[in-house]
């Protein structure tokens, strides 16, 4: 009988215990060691700006399994089956001698460890701009148990009134509504154009910035932290960025992550051009017996087939499986990832599946768009929300390449739903289908997809002539001259409308009846609250005669600019 | 040039409209004329039991657009474009001489219209079981506004105490549900073995009786009315079954719909062997100037590729507009659905996409099955809630076959993704890596989905050795001798337990400890409160060398039997 196999991991957050987990299930004797250099391990990271909000009342609950176990070294030794080493740094891999030597954070000793197989979970870190002052008191970012209870250490500590948040991704988002919560007045600085640039397109972070703005958040983009300065103990007070300074008690610092790639380039191992180690499908680096996953790896995105660093808990999840079982004699392959985010930020559920806009026309798709907002479940039924949704499709293959979607509304569900179509390559034509499960308090008798869908399907087929409010914005500050349609009901006028010159009121109910009046020659872009009217005013128009006549894309409530409240 | 199109649409309720709508918009020239029988047209039926209860408190908003405007005739006229005539019966189609009778419904008076294309969208009616006493008053369908009208108008006037709902389908479902919000007593009978028998398997409508119980519902399964006595004044006061009698101010029969075909068979149209109207991919019917979509058509089922009868708004919609584009010279087809409905019942969620289990076995699929309970959203994050979960596939293919859905839970996500993922041929694999949006509000870092397929991947690789509750309960019947171990903590063994006497108690973390006192002979059947615990404690007994051990398949959450609370 051969000997037991070796396995030892490295990392244990989330890819890593659940590699080792899995690999005891699948192989009931080999000797499988985690060694982790922290304290804490096998903890949901995602959760880490629930606990600084206070929804989450106590650290424990993060570090715990569903039922209230605490996930130490008795727990994963007697229910899962392996060896948990925390405080113990794996220091370098000698793949010669097929070891690894570990160092004990505290003391420095050294020991070394045998492997048959390796697995690397070694994860990301956040970046640490090089900027003056960075080592000041109450300056921290946000990755470990550790950096949440620091900050709520420094909140009450402090009584922390100010907070600058440098950067508007998920993380920097979530954790200002978790200081808005608190009564922390916070200033969220972006040095892209946009809040959440790497995951959203322009309108539709526009909307999200509008929420956070209605929230008392002092939204700041387009500018970039310069440096930090200090008060006589030491801590932050003021945040210095080249267009302004702003005081701050606190500061968060959320730029991103970087790979942790130290170990395995120092053993050779080959990383990819994003940096991240490279891995193949079976999630194995360029040495046969170390696999590596979670957030130190590049994966495979479906939708480009080109490897891409992504941070996420999720993938980490599905790595760990996928190791735990080709470590063991397993052959499974990681399909790829297709870019599924989400955060609520305040009242809005703000998320994307697949490619943005922006990226898809870089990677050269032929890309046709639509912004269709609606309720997201039968507008007769008490507390529906409405979700702004964006989608991106491939005029050539008609595929779907996107969603995104923004507001109060149920768009956890709808970008779910969107993910798995375009992992499975749905095409416009089966979105326009979909055999959703239709009840008034879950969804319309045709969800949010489907409608979007057909208005995808209508621009393809040249039904539905329209244009963005982007365009139209355009349009309006080159002082074109163009009629701008409203075509809501007169209650609907009274309550909210676009900032625009040339907007021109008239309920879609009477436009057969007055349109004849309307000048011949002008573009007409009719508009309503959402997209179906302003639609159905291009074809009553079309029937009519008008010639240059397009709709708005996702009316008023897409529209990405300012909106004014009559008196 | 060509005079325009006439095109005839015979019924006004979802698909007649929406092709009617289309059409127009595709053919700004076409006449198009539509006839409904009744006063209401465009009503949102599934909305009915919601106005019963009063969630919706005006009959109004059922037949409005989401801002307010009724669909009546001069809508349709202004907005829409085309003829909308209510009142109106279409009695006969002349197919030679292309041409419609139409009868007044108040007059009588009978007219004809010609058209060059036809579109029945006659829909389906209740089903009125041929009983003695059928005929009292406050004896209902819901089928119309009309109906919930007079539902609610009986229960204000004859003060409705006691009501007897016969057929536990969504509708029986829905009304129960509306009815106890109004302080009615409300019996449910079903003829068959279970709740909703058509649309769930046992172990999932079993959950779904169970709270309806706790709600103070009396279910009364595989009991059948056989007549209804009246009071003096001709009303219903008692329903009597073949097993009992029950007092009841109102009856609401909800046993099923059946398809108006009676003007398609008079004239001369293939029907199916569903009994409704035979269309083919493009939905025209065995005359190639008349379309057929809705209520009264079959379709075809995606995964069994055979014509199926079913009554859905969200395939009515669909239909429509599919009839529209090809009445005006479009080439689509209609792909299929899946089977997916959902329904909220008090609390819980409860929905099916796809084939179940008994319905997947007649049709010969190699069927494997996992019932998977989860949390649905990160467990440490507030108000999350149970979602049982049953999934079930084909071991040859590794094809998702179906999923279902119960509990409190957001269940109408996991119903969405799955039938998504049915429709585009997914298969456990796939499903097992699906990169949906992970973020501790919405969803665990593993969704519920992918847990569920990763428990059947195991089970496909024989990895994970299972019983269903039903096999326990039948071993436990017939007296066989069996260790039903319990590895949940002391708290969760304190607040709830099977009611099983093979129960045996040992918390997953003593387990490696305390079982080598277990007897080696035994079958033991481990389980938890999900299904994890239970799973890995058939792989630390199988590691500790014991032979026969299973996990029982979801736990607690899923025991479709008795529980009890201990004291």
């Amino acid at each position: 009988m051969a000997s037991p196999m070796k396995i030892v991991v490295v990392g244990g957050v989330a890819a890593g215990p659940k590699a080792a987990a899995r690999a005891r299930r699948c192989d009931p004797t080999a000797e499988i060691t985690l060694f982790e250099q922290g304290e804490f391990v096998s903890y949901a990271g995602c959760g880490l700006p629930f606990f600084i909000s206070g929804a989450i009342p106590d650290i424990k609950e993060l570090l715990a399994t569903p039922v209230g176990v605490v996930r130490d070294a008795g727990f994963f030794k007697n229910v899962k089956g392996f060896d948990l080493r925390t405080g113990k740094r794996v220091t370098a891999i000698e793949r010669g001698k097929k070891q690894v030597q570990v160092t004990d954070v505290k003391t420095g000793e050294v020991e070394t460890a045998p492997y048959d197989r390796l697995v690397l979970a070694t994860g990301a870190r956040p970046v640490r701009p090089p900027i003056e002052g960075i080592d000041l008191g109450n300056i921290f970012p946000l990755q470990t148990p550790k950096h949440a209870l620091e900050i709520r250490e420094a909140i009450e500590r402090d009584k922390v009134k100010k907070a600058v948040l440098i950067g508007a991704g998920w993380i920097g988002l979530e954790v200002t509504e978790a200081l808005v919560h608190r009564g922390i007045e916070v200033t969220l600085v972006e040095a892209l154009d946009f809040v959440a640039p790497n995951l959203l397109d322009f309108e539709i972070a526009a909307l999200l910035s509008r929420h956070l703005t209605e929230k008392g958040v002092a939204v700041r983009t387009q500018e970039r932290a310069a440096r930090f300065i200090g008060n006589s103990e030491g801590k932050v007070k003021k945040v210095v960025t080249d267009k302004g300074e702003y005081d701050a008690d606190l500061v968060l610092i959320a730029i991103g992550v970087r790979p942790n790639v130290d170990l395995a380039r120092e053993a050779g191992l080959e990383l990819g051009q994003t940096g991240a180690i490279k891995v193949d499908d079976y999630l194995r680096t360029s040495d046969p017996d170390i696999y590596a996953g979670g957030d130190c790896i590049e994966s495979k995105h479906l939708l480009t087939g080109k490897p891409a660093f992504v941070s996420s808990g999720q993938l980490a999840n599905i790595h760990g499986r996928i190791i735990g079982t080709n470590l063991t004699g397993g052959q499974e392959t990681f399909k790829g990832f297709v870019g599924t985010s989400i955060a609520k930020v305040f009242d809005f559920s703000v998320g994307a599946a697949g490619l943005k806009e922006s990226v898809a026309r870089d990677l050269g798709f032929d890309v046709e768009t639509a912004l269709v907002p609606g309720p997201d479940h039968a507008h007769y039924y008490p507390q529906s929300g409405v979700v702004g949704l964006k989608m991106v499709a491939d005029r050539k293959t008609r595929r779907l390449l996107g969603v995104q979607v923004v507001g109060p509304g149920d768009g956890s569900k709808r970008i779910d739903v969107a993910a798995t179509a375009i992992t499975l390559g749905a095409t416009l034509d089966t979105m326009s289908q979909l055999n959703l499960a239709y009840s008034p308090p879950f969804s319309s008798a045709l969800d949010n997809l489907l409608v979007a869908a057909n208005v995808m399907l209508n621009k393809l087929e040249g039904r539905a002539p329209s244009v963005t409010p982007m365009a139209v914005q355009e349009m309006t500050e080159q002082g074109q001259d163009f009629m701008l349609l409203d075509v809501r009901t007169p209650q609907e006028f009274n309550e909210i409308r676009l900032k625009n010159p040339n907007t021109f009121f008239m309920p879609l109910g009477r436009l057969r009846e007055k349109a004849p009046e309307f000048p011949k020659d002008k573009t007409i872009i009719p508009f309503c609250k959402l997209s179906l009217r302003g639609y159905e005013a291009v074809k009553i128009l079309e029937g009519l005669g008008f010639k240059d006549v397009k709709f708005m894309d996702g009316g008023v409530v897409q529209w990405p600019y300012e909106l004014e409240k009559p008196q």
